[in-house]
Protein backbone atom coordinates (compact mmCIF):
# COMPACT_ATOMS: atom_id res chain seq x y z
CA UNK A 1 0.00 0.00 0.00
CA UNK A 2 1.33 3.52 -0.76
CA UNK A 3 2.11 6.10 2.01
CA UNK A 4 -0.45 8.67 2.73
CA UNK A 5 -0.59 11.01 -0.04
CA UNK A 6 -2.52 14.40 0.74
CA UNK A 7 -4.18 14.91 -2.60
CA UNK A 8 -5.75 11.76 -2.26
CA UNK A 9 -5.99 9.01 -5.78
CA UNK A 10 -9.55 10.22 -6.57
CA UNK A 11 -10.72 10.48 -9.97
CA UNK A 12 -11.11 13.76 -9.53
CA UNK A 13 -7.93 14.35 -8.61
CA UNK A 14 -6.78 12.65 -11.34
CA UNK A 15 -8.98 15.11 -13.62
CA UNK A 16 -7.12 18.29 -11.87
CA UNK A 17 -3.68 16.71 -12.11
CA UNK A 18 -4.73 16.33 -16.09
CA UNK A 19 -5.67 20.12 -16.30
CA UNK A 20 -2.62 21.31 -14.35
CA UNK A 21 -0.58 19.27 -16.45
CA UNK A 22 -1.76 20.80 -20.01
CA UNK A 23 -1.80 24.77 -18.19
CA UNK A 24 1.89 23.95 -17.25
CA UNK A 25 3.28 21.96 -19.94
CA UNK A 26 5.36 24.29 -21.34
CA UNK A 27 6.72 26.14 -18.65
CA UNK A 28 7.65 23.00 -16.68
CA UNK A 29 9.03 21.06 -19.40
CA UNK A 30 9.46 22.83 -23.06
CA UNK A 31 13.32 22.83 -21.87
CA UNK A 32 13.48 18.66 -21.01
CA UNK A 33 14.28 16.82 -24.11
CA UNK A 34 16.59 13.31 -23.17
CA UNK A 35 18.74 12.63 -26.34
CA UNK A 36 17.40 9.00 -29.01
CA UNK A 37 18.75 5.89 -26.90
CA UNK A 38 19.16 7.21 -23.69
CA UNK A 39 17.39 5.59 -20.93
CA UNK A 40 15.28 7.25 -18.23
CA UNK A 41 14.09 6.74 -15.52
CA UNK A 42 10.51 8.69 -14.74
CA UNK A 43 10.25 7.84 -10.39
CA UNK A 44 6.60 8.42 -9.42
CA UNK A 45 5.06 9.06 -11.82
CA UNK A 46 1.47 8.79 -10.54
CA UNK A 47 -1.58 8.98 -13.09
CA UNK A 48 0.99 10.11 -15.89
CA UNK A 49 -0.13 13.19 -15.85
CA UNK A 50 3.64 14.52 -16.47
CA UNK A 51 5.21 11.33 -18.09
CA UNK A 52 2.94 12.28 -21.83
CA UNK A 53 4.66 15.33 -21.54
CA UNK A 54 8.34 14.06 -20.70
CA UNK A 55 7.54 11.11 -23.46
CA UNK A 56 6.51 13.75 -25.87
CA UNK A 57 9.64 15.71 -25.74
CA UNK A 58 12.15 12.39 -26.19
CA UNK A 59 10.66 10.57 -28.33
CA UNK A 60 13.69 8.46 -29.15
CA UNK A 61 14.67 8.24 -25.44
CA UNK A 62 13.45 4.85 -23.65
CA UNK A 63 11.43 6.09 -20.73
CA UNK A 64 10.51 3.78 -17.59
CA UNK A 65 8.22 5.37 -15.47
CA UNK A 66 7.74 3.64 -11.82
CA UNK A 67 5.03 4.32 -9.41
CA UNK A 68 4.08 2.94 -5.72
CA UNK A 69 0.33 3.00 -6.37
CA UNK A 70 -0.66 -0.19 -8.64
CA UNK A 71 -4.25 1.97 -9.21
CA UNK A 72 -1.99 5.13 -10.40
CA UNK A 73 0.25 3.18 -12.71
CA UNK A 74 -3.01 1.83 -14.31
CA UNK A 75 -4.60 5.20 -14.72
CA UNK A 76 -0.56 6.54 -16.28
CA UNK A 77 -0.29 3.60 -18.63
CA UNK A 78 -4.20 4.24 -19.62
CA UNK A 79 -3.22 7.87 -20.56
CA UNK A 80 0.34 7.07 -22.53
CA UNK A 81 -1.99 4.69 -24.63
CA UNK A 82 -4.46 7.21 -25.37
CA UNK A 83 -1.67 9.70 -26.56
CA UNK A 84 -0.60 7.18 -28.57
CA UNK A 85 3.57 7.19 -26.88
CA UNK A 86 5.22 3.88 -26.97
CA UNK A 87 8.61 4.96 -25.46
CA UNK A 88 7.33 4.60 -22.12
CA UNK A 89 7.82 1.28 -19.94
CA UNK A 90 5.95 1.09 -16.31
CA UNK A 91 6.89 -0.64 -13.67
CA UNK A 92 5.58 -0.83 -10.14
CA UNK A 93 8.18 -0.11 -7.39
CA UNK A 94 8.86 1.67 -4.60
CA UNK A 95 11.35 4.64 -5.03
CA UNK A 96 13.39 3.60 -1.28
CA UNK A 97 13.84 0.35 -3.21
CA UNK A 98 14.00 1.06 -6.69
CA UNK A 99 14.50 -2.54 -8.58
CA UNK A 100 17.33 -1.24 -10.98
CA UNK A 101 21.16 -2.03 -10.92
CA UNK A 102 23.67 1.10 -10.31
CA UNK A 103 24.55 3.71 -12.62
CA UNK A 104 21.58 1.87 -15.04
CA UNK A 105 19.75 4.75 -16.11
CA UNK A 106 21.49 7.55 -18.02
CA UNK A 107 19.31 10.24 -16.39
CA UNK A 108 16.68 10.52 -13.89
CA UNK A 109 13.27 12.91 -13.83
CA UNK A 110 11.17 13.70 -10.82
CA UNK A 111 8.20 15.99 -10.80
CA UNK A 112 5.67 16.49 -7.68
CA UNK A 113 7.45 13.59 -5.60
CA UNK A 114 9.79 14.64 -3.37
CA UNK A 115 7.30 17.41 -2.06
CA UNK A 116 5.30 13.79 -0.52
CA UNK A 117 8.37 11.35 0.75
CA UNK A 118 9.62 12.02 4.60
CA UNK A 119 13.05 10.58 3.44
CA UNK A 120 13.62 13.21 0.99
CA UNK A 121 17.77 12.79 1.27
CA UNK A 122 17.29 9.00 1.34
CA UNK A 123 15.14 9.20 -1.79
CA UNK A 124 17.71 11.21 -3.76
CA UNK A 125 20.23 8.74 -2.67
CA UNK A 126 18.34 6.18 -4.34
CA UNK A 127 18.01 7.92 -7.18
CA UNK A 128 21.32 8.43 -7.70
CA UNK A 129 22.31 5.27 -7.26
CA UNK A 130 20.81 4.23 -10.39
CA UNK A 131 21.83 7.35 -12.36
CA UNK A 132 25.22 6.92 -14.29
CA UNK A 133 28.41 9.09 -13.47
CA UNK A 134 27.53 12.25 -15.66
CA UNK A 135 24.37 11.45 -16.00
CA UNK A 136 21.57 14.23 -15.30
CA UNK A 137 19.08 14.48 -12.46
CA UNK A 138 15.87 16.84 -12.81
CA UNK A 139 14.00 17.77 -10.49
CA UNK A 140 10.87 19.95 -10.00
CA UNK A 141 8.25 20.59 -7.19
CA UNK A 142 6.06 23.29 -6.29
CA UNK A 143 6.55 25.84 -3.49
CA UNK A 144 3.29 26.71 -1.55
CA UNK A 145 4.88 29.23 0.12
CA UNK A 146 5.27 31.31 -3.17
CA UNK A 147 1.51 31.42 -3.70
CA UNK A 148 0.55 35.17 -3.17
CA UNK A 149 -2.56 37.13 -4.54
CA UNK A 150 -4.80 40.09 -5.03
CA UNK A 151 -7.38 40.96 -3.13
CA UNK A 152 -4.88 39.56 -0.30
CA UNK A 153 -7.07 37.73 2.11
CA UNK A 154 -5.88 35.97 5.43
CA UNK A 155 -8.98 33.56 5.14
CA UNK A 156 -7.17 32.16 2.00
CA UNK A 157 -3.92 32.04 3.09
CA UNK A 158 -5.20 30.10 6.47
CA UNK A 159 -6.39 27.49 3.61
CA UNK A 160 -2.64 27.44 1.68
CA UNK A 161 -1.28 26.69 5.42
CA UNK A 162 -3.96 24.41 6.26
CA UNK A 163 -2.76 22.59 2.91
CA UNK A 164 1.02 23.09 3.83
CA UNK A 165 0.66 21.80 7.61
CA UNK A 166 -1.30 18.58 6.29
CA UNK A 167 1.59 17.82 3.66
CA UNK A 168 3.80 17.98 6.52
CA UNK A 169 1.70 15.68 8.74
CA UNK A 170 2.22 13.85 6.08
CA UNK A 171 5.83 13.27 6.12
CA UNK A 172 5.88 15.76 3.34
CA UNK A 173 7.16 19.51 2.90
CA UNK A 174 5.06 22.20 0.58
CA UNK A 175 7.68 24.38 0.52
CA UNK A 176 10.26 22.25 -1.05
CA UNK A 177 10.85 24.02 -4.25
CA UNK A 178 13.06 26.89 -2.31
CA UNK A 179 15.35 23.74 -0.40
CA UNK A 180 15.76 21.96 -4.44
CA UNK A 181 19.28 23.66 -4.24
CA UNK A 182 20.89 22.55 -1.14
CA UNK A 183 19.35 18.69 -1.10
CA UNK A 184 20.90 18.24 -4.92
CA UNK A 185 24.34 20.17 -3.60
CA UNK A 186 23.98 17.42 -0.07
CA UNK A 187 23.29 14.31 -2.47
CA UNK A 188 26.52 14.94 -4.04
CA UNK A 189 25.36 16.39 -7.19
CA UNK A 190 27.33 18.86 -9.47
CA UNK A 191 26.68 22.03 -11.79
CA UNK A 192 23.19 21.94 -9.98
CA UNK A 193 21.47 24.80 -11.57
CA UNK A 194 18.26 25.68 -10.24
CA UNK A 195 15.43 28.05 -12.23
CA UNK A 196 12.18 28.92 -11.08
CA UNK A 197 9.07 28.97 -12.86
CA UNK A 198 6.41 31.56 -11.95
CA UNK A 199 3.17 31.49 -12.78
CA UNK A 200 1.68 34.97 -12.70
CA UNK A 201 -2.27 35.10 -13.72
CA UNK A 202 -4.15 38.41 -14.67
CA UNK A 203 -7.50 39.07 -16.71
CA UNK A 204 -4.84 39.46 -19.91
CA UNK A 205 -4.18 35.46 -19.76
CA UNK A 206 -7.79 33.82 -18.63
CA UNK A 207 -6.61 30.86 -20.13
CA UNK A 208 -3.84 30.70 -17.02
CA UNK A 209 -6.38 32.32 -14.86
CA UNK A 210 -9.00 29.54 -15.62
CA UNK A 211 -6.52 27.03 -15.76
CA UNK A 212 -4.42 27.47 -12.84
CA UNK A 213 -6.05 29.60 -10.04
CA UNK A 214 -9.38 27.80 -10.60
CA UNK A 215 -9.10 24.59 -12.03
CA UNK A 216 -5.45 24.14 -10.54
CA UNK A 217 -4.30 25.65 -7.16
CA UNK A 218 -8.11 26.21 -5.58
CA UNK A 219 -9.37 23.12 -6.79
CA UNK A 220 -5.87 21.62 -4.90
CA UNK A 221 -6.70 23.77 -1.47
CA UNK A 222 -10.45 22.85 -1.85
CA UNK A 223 -9.28 19.08 -2.09
CA UNK A 224 -8.30 18.81 1.47
CA UNK A 225 -11.20 21.24 3.24
CA UNK A 226 -12.89 18.06 4.50
CA UNK A 227 -9.68 16.76 6.53
CA UNK A 228 -7.87 20.33 6.94
CA UNK A 229 -11.56 20.50 9.52
CA UNK A 230 -11.22 17.41 10.74
CA UNK A 231 -7.78 17.57 11.54
CA UNK A 232 -8.96 20.86 13.36
CA UNK A 233 -6.50 22.88 11.47
CA UNK A 234 -9.56 25.11 10.84
CA UNK A 235 -13.78 25.94 11.54
CA UNK A 236 -15.70 25.06 8.39
CA UNK A 237 -16.79 28.84 8.24
CA UNK A 238 -13.19 30.14 7.44
CA UNK A 239 -12.35 27.59 5.54
CA UNK A 240 -15.58 28.83 3.08
CA UNK A 241 -14.62 31.88 3.42
CA UNK A 242 -10.78 31.13 2.36
CA UNK A 243 -11.52 29.08 -0.62
CA UNK A 244 -14.31 32.18 -1.73
CA UNK A 245 -11.35 34.27 -1.39
CA UNK A 246 -9.18 32.17 -3.42
CA UNK A 247 -11.50 32.15 -6.16
CA UNK A 248 -12.45 36.00 -5.59
CA UNK A 249 -8.79 36.29 -7.24
CA UNK A 250 -9.68 35.01 -10.58
CA UNK A 251 -11.86 37.92 -10.95
CA UNK A 252 -11.44 40.34 -13.81
CA UNK A 253 -9.29 42.78 -11.42
CA UNK A 254 -7.64 39.70 -8.96
CA UNK A 255 -3.99 38.35 -9.50
CA UNK A 256 -2.00 35.29 -8.74
CA UNK A 257 1.53 34.16 -8.05
CA UNK A 258 2.98 31.01 -7.48
CA UNK A 259 6.50 29.49 -8.73
CA UNK A 260 7.31 26.13 -9.35
CA UNK A 261 11.48 25.46 -9.34
CA UNK A 262 13.02 22.89 -11.89
CA UNK A 263 16.59 21.91 -10.57
CA UNK A 264 19.27 19.66 -12.88
CA UNK A 265 22.37 18.57 -11.26
CA UNK A 266 24.67 16.34 -12.72
CA UNK A 267 26.51 13.27 -11.30
CA UNK B 1 9.18 69.32 2.23
CA UNK B 2 8.48 65.56 0.77
CA UNK B 3 6.43 63.04 2.87
CA UNK B 4 7.76 60.85 4.99
CA UNK B 5 9.54 58.16 2.88
CA UNK B 6 10.00 55.02 4.48
CA UNK B 7 13.58 54.28 3.81
CA UNK B 8 14.86 58.11 4.97
CA UNK B 9 17.08 60.21 2.79
CA UNK B 10 20.42 59.28 4.12
CA UNK B 11 23.58 58.20 1.53
CA UNK B 12 23.78 55.11 3.41
CA UNK B 13 20.24 54.32 1.77
CA UNK B 14 22.14 56.03 -1.38
CA UNK B 15 24.48 53.71 -1.23
CA UNK B 16 22.29 51.02 -0.90
CA UNK B 17 19.91 52.10 -3.74
CA UNK B 18 23.46 51.92 -6.50
CA UNK B 19 24.13 48.74 -5.22
CA UNK B 20 20.55 47.58 -5.54
CA UNK B 21 20.41 49.44 -9.40
CA UNK B 22 23.44 47.49 -10.62
CA UNK B 23 22.18 44.27 -9.61
CA UNK B 24 19.04 43.92 -11.18
CA UNK B 25 19.46 46.62 -13.98
CA UNK B 26 19.31 43.92 -16.69
CA UNK B 27 16.13 42.10 -14.87
CA UNK B 28 14.15 45.37 -14.63
CA UNK B 29 15.54 47.52 -17.58
CA UNK B 30 16.87 45.69 -20.27
CA UNK B 31 13.71 45.43 -22.40
CA UNK B 32 12.75 49.37 -21.92
CA UNK B 33 14.22 51.17 -24.99
CA UNK B 34 12.64 54.25 -26.21
CA UNK B 35 13.17 55.74 -29.41
CA UNK B 36 15.37 58.66 -30.83
CA UNK B 37 13.86 61.71 -30.40
CA UNK B 38 10.85 60.76 -27.90
CA UNK B 39 10.04 62.76 -25.03
CA UNK B 40 10.07 61.14 -21.39
CA UNK B 41 9.22 61.49 -18.17
CA UNK B 42 10.23 59.71 -15.33
CA UNK B 43 8.55 60.39 -12.29
CA UNK B 44 10.31 60.20 -9.34
CA UNK B 45 13.89 59.76 -9.84
CA UNK B 46 14.84 59.66 -6.25
CA UNK B 47 18.90 59.71 -6.38
CA UNK B 48 18.81 58.52 -10.02
CA UNK B 49 19.50 55.31 -9.31
CA UNK B 50 17.57 53.78 -12.19
CA UNK B 51 17.54 57.32 -14.55
CA UNK B 52 21.13 55.94 -15.70
CA UNK B 53 20.23 52.58 -16.68
CA UNK B 54 17.03 54.10 -17.92
CA UNK B 55 19.08 57.17 -19.64
CA UNK B 56 21.86 54.69 -21.04
CA UNK B 57 18.86 51.99 -22.94
CA UNK B 58 17.24 55.41 -24.74
CA UNK B 59 20.86 57.45 -26.12
CA UNK B 60 18.34 59.24 -28.52
CA UNK B 61 15.57 60.02 -26.32
CA UNK B 62 14.88 63.44 -24.27
CA UNK B 63 14.50 61.95 -20.20
CA UNK B 64 12.87 64.61 -17.84
CA UNK B 65 13.03 62.71 -14.16
CA UNK B 66 11.26 64.52 -11.52
CA UNK B 67 11.56 64.75 -7.94
CA UNK B 68 10.22 65.71 -5.13
CA UNK B 69 13.74 65.95 -2.75
CA UNK B 70 15.63 69.04 -4.26
CA UNK B 71 18.28 66.97 -1.93
CA UNK B 72 17.40 63.55 -3.74
CA UNK B 73 17.25 65.64 -7.01
CA UNK B 74 20.58 67.13 -6.54
CA UNK B 75 22.59 63.59 -6.04
CA UNK B 76 20.70 62.20 -9.32
CA UNK B 77 21.86 65.00 -11.11
CA UNK B 78 25.59 64.14 -10.16
CA UNK B 79 25.11 60.56 -10.71
CA UNK B 80 24.29 61.01 -14.27
CA UNK B 81 26.52 63.72 -14.87
CA UNK B 82 29.34 61.13 -13.37
CA UNK B 83 28.04 58.29 -16.14
CA UNK B 84 28.62 60.97 -18.60
CA UNK B 85 24.98 61.30 -19.93
CA UNK B 86 23.37 64.13 -21.53
CA UNK B 87 20.00 63.06 -22.36
CA UNK B 88 18.37 63.90 -19.09
CA UNK B 89 16.62 66.94 -17.67
CA UNK B 90 16.25 67.28 -13.86
CA UNK B 91 13.07 69.33 -12.43
CA UNK B 92 11.63 69.46 -9.13
CA UNK B 93 8.43 68.49 -9.29
CA UNK B 94 5.63 66.58 -7.09
CA UNK B 95 3.92 63.71 -9.16
CA UNK B 96 0.11 65.16 -7.96
CA UNK B 97 0.91 68.72 -9.55
CA UNK B 98 3.05 67.97 -12.25
CA UNK B 99 3.96 71.07 -13.81
CA UNK B 100 3.32 69.64 -17.52
CA UNK B 101 0.45 70.50 -20.49
CA UNK B 102 -1.34 67.94 -20.64
CA UNK B 103 -0.21 64.80 -23.42
CA UNK B 104 3.31 66.40 -23.33
CA UNK B 105 5.23 63.04 -23.41
CA UNK B 106 5.69 60.61 -25.74
CA UNK B 107 6.05 58.30 -22.58
CA UNK B 108 5.95 57.79 -18.95
CA UNK B 109 8.31 55.74 -17.05
CA UNK B 110 7.88 55.06 -13.01
CA UNK B 111 10.14 52.93 -10.72
CA UNK B 112 9.70 52.00 -6.87
CA UNK B 113 7.53 55.28 -6.74
CA UNK B 114 3.80 54.13 -6.33
CA UNK B 115 4.85 51.82 -3.15
CA UNK B 116 5.10 54.95 -0.99
CA UNK B 117 2.10 56.73 -2.03
CA UNK B 118 -1.11 56.80 -0.12
CA UNK B 119 -2.74 57.95 -3.02
CA UNK B 120 -1.87 55.54 -5.79
CA UNK B 121 -5.21 55.95 -8.31
CA UNK B 122 -5.11 60.09 -8.20
CA UNK B 123 -1.12 59.76 -8.84
CA UNK B 124 -1.75 56.95 -12.22
CA UNK B 125 -4.23 59.44 -13.09
CA UNK B 126 -2.12 62.54 -13.07
CA UNK B 127 0.53 61.01 -14.62
CA UNK B 128 -1.88 59.42 -17.74
CA UNK B 129 -3.00 63.36 -18.05
CA UNK B 130 0.65 64.28 -19.66
CA UNK B 131 1.21 61.08 -21.16
CA UNK B 132 0.12 61.38 -25.00
CA UNK B 133 -2.65 59.14 -27.17
CA UNK B 134 -1.36 55.67 -27.74
CA UNK B 135 1.95 56.58 -25.32
CA UNK B 136 2.78 54.24 -22.59
CA UNK B 137 3.39 53.94 -19.28
CA UNK B 138 5.82 51.62 -17.72
CA UNK B 139 5.39 50.84 -13.89
CA UNK B 140 7.93 48.58 -12.17
CA UNK B 141 7.36 47.95 -8.25
CA UNK B 142 8.67 45.13 -5.74
CA UNK B 143 6.35 43.58 -3.66
CA UNK B 144 7.62 42.16 0.00
CA UNK B 145 5.15 39.71 0.54
CA UNK B 146 6.97 37.63 -2.48
CA UNK B 147 10.23 37.28 -0.23
CA UNK B 148 10.57 33.59 0.85
CA UNK B 149 14.11 31.98 1.53
CA UNK B 150 15.67 28.85 3.08
CA UNK B 151 16.20 28.55 5.89
CA UNK B 152 12.62 29.49 6.43
CA UNK B 153 12.57 31.60 9.63
CA UNK B 154 9.55 33.18 11.62
CA UNK B 155 11.66 35.70 12.84
CA UNK B 156 12.85 37.02 9.41
CA UNK B 157 9.29 36.74 8.29
CA UNK B 158 7.89 38.95 11.19
CA UNK B 159 10.76 41.76 10.32
CA UNK B 160 9.57 41.57 6.11
CA UNK B 161 5.96 42.10 7.75
CA UNK B 162 7.99 45.25 9.92
CA UNK B 163 8.71 46.99 6.94
CA UNK B 164 5.20 46.16 5.52
CA UNK B 165 3.40 47.30 8.65
CA UNK B 166 5.90 50.69 8.42
CA UNK B 167 5.00 51.47 4.91
CA UNK B 168 1.49 50.97 5.35
CA UNK B 169 1.64 53.65 8.19
CA UNK B 170 3.30 55.91 5.92
CA UNK B 171 0.40 55.51 3.17
CA UNK B 172 1.85 53.84 1.28
CA UNK B 173 1.73 49.78 0.40
CA UNK B 174 4.84 47.37 0.05
CA UNK B 175 2.66 44.28 -1.58
CA UNK B 176 1.70 46.71 -5.14
CA UNK B 177 3.69 44.88 -7.21
CA UNK B 178 0.31 42.03 -7.13
CA UNK B 179 -1.66 44.97 -8.07
CA UNK B 180 -0.64 46.68 -10.80
CA UNK B 181 -2.60 45.14 -13.24
CA UNK B 182 -5.75 46.55 -11.52
CA UNK B 183 -4.27 49.44 -11.09
CA UNK B 184 -3.42 50.76 -14.33
CA UNK B 185 -6.55 48.89 -16.09
CA UNK B 186 -8.62 51.08 -13.74
CA UNK B 187 -6.40 53.77 -14.72
CA UNK B 188 -8.08 53.90 -17.99
CA UNK B 189 -4.72 52.25 -19.95
CA UNK B 190 -5.01 49.92 -22.77
CA UNK B 191 -3.49 46.60 -23.27
CA UNK B 192 -1.79 46.09 -19.99
CA UNK B 193 0.65 43.56 -19.73
CA UNK B 194 2.62 42.56 -16.10
CA UNK B 195 5.84 40.17 -16.58
CA UNK B 196 6.83 39.44 -13.05
CA UNK B 197 10.81 39.93 -12.86
CA UNK B 198 12.06 37.35 -10.16
CA UNK B 199 15.13 36.90 -8.36
CA UNK B 200 16.48 33.68 -7.26
CA UNK B 201 19.71 33.80 -5.38
CA UNK B 202 21.97 30.54 -4.19
CA UNK B 203 25.26 29.73 -4.20
CA UNK B 204 25.46 29.09 -7.51
CA UNK B 205 25.03 32.53 -8.07
CA UNK B 206 27.09 34.26 -5.50
CA UNK B 207 26.95 37.60 -7.05
CA UNK B 208 23.14 37.91 -6.77
CA UNK B 209 23.40 36.27 -2.68
CA UNK B 210 26.19 39.32 -2.27
CA UNK B 211 24.25 41.71 -4.15
CA UNK B 212 20.89 40.93 -3.35
CA UNK B 213 20.28 38.76 -0.37
CA UNK B 214 23.09 41.02 1.78
CA UNK B 215 23.22 44.18 -0.16
CA UNK B 216 19.68 45.02 -1.39
CA UNK B 217 16.90 43.37 0.53
CA UNK B 218 18.67 42.83 3.92
CA UNK B 219 20.28 46.23 4.47
CA UNK B 220 16.96 47.42 3.13
CA UNK B 221 14.74 45.74 6.03
CA UNK B 222 18.29 46.55 8.09
CA UNK B 223 17.68 50.11 7.57
CA UNK B 224 14.24 50.24 9.20
CA UNK B 225 14.99 48.35 12.60
CA UNK B 226 15.03 51.41 14.74
CA UNK B 227 11.36 52.49 13.40
CA UNK B 228 10.12 49.07 13.46
CA UNK B 229 11.41 48.87 17.39
CA UNK B 230 10.42 52.83 18.54
CA UNK B 231 6.89 52.29 16.78
CA UNK B 232 6.75 48.97 19.38
CA UNK B 233 5.88 46.74 15.81
CA UNK B 234 8.67 44.44 17.73
CA UNK B 235 11.14 44.07 20.31
CA UNK B 236 14.64 44.52 19.90
CA UNK B 237 15.96 41.01 20.53
CA UNK B 238 13.61 39.14 17.63
CA UNK B 239 14.26 42.32 15.55
CA UNK B 240 18.20 40.90 15.75
CA UNK B 241 17.43 37.35 15.28
CA UNK B 242 15.31 37.99 11.94
CA UNK B 243 17.88 40.06 10.85
CA UNK B 244 20.36 37.61 11.76
CA UNK B 245 18.03 34.82 9.55
CA UNK B 246 17.83 37.21 6.97
CA UNK B 247 22.34 36.91 6.55
CA UNK B 248 21.61 33.09 7.09
CA UNK B 249 20.28 32.28 3.75
CA UNK B 250 23.17 33.97 2.33
CA UNK B 251 24.76 30.75 3.18
CA UNK B 252 25.87 28.07 1.20
CA UNK B 253 23.00 26.16 1.65
CA UNK B 254 20.32 29.01 1.82
CA UNK B 255 18.26 30.64 -0.92
CA UNK B 256 16.81 33.44 -1.94
CA UNK B 257 13.40 34.74 -3.99
CA UNK B 258 11.86 38.17 -4.87
CA UNK B 259 9.70 39.35 -7.59
CA UNK B 260 9.26 42.74 -9.16
CA UNK B 261 6.42 43.39 -11.22
CA UNK B 262 7.12 45.22 -14.42
CA UNK B 263 3.61 46.44 -16.18
CA UNK B 264 2.97 48.78 -19.25
CA UNK B 265 -0.13 49.95 -20.25
CA UNK B 266 -0.99 52.23 -23.13
CA UNK B 267 -3.00 55.01 -23.21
Amino acid sequence: MPPEYVHGYSSAEGARLADQASTLTELLHSDTSYPPGSLVLEAGCGVGAQTVALAQRSPGARIVSVEISSESLTAAQERIRAAGLANVAFQEADIYTLPFPAEHFDHVFVCFVLEHLSRVAEALGCLTRVLRPSGTLTVIEGDHGSAYFHPDSEYARRTVECLVELQRRAGGDALIGRRLYPLLAQAGLRDVRVSPRMVYADASRPALVDGFIRKTFTAMVEGVGEQAIRQGLIDAEAWRKGVRDLYRTAEADGTFCYTFFKAVGVK
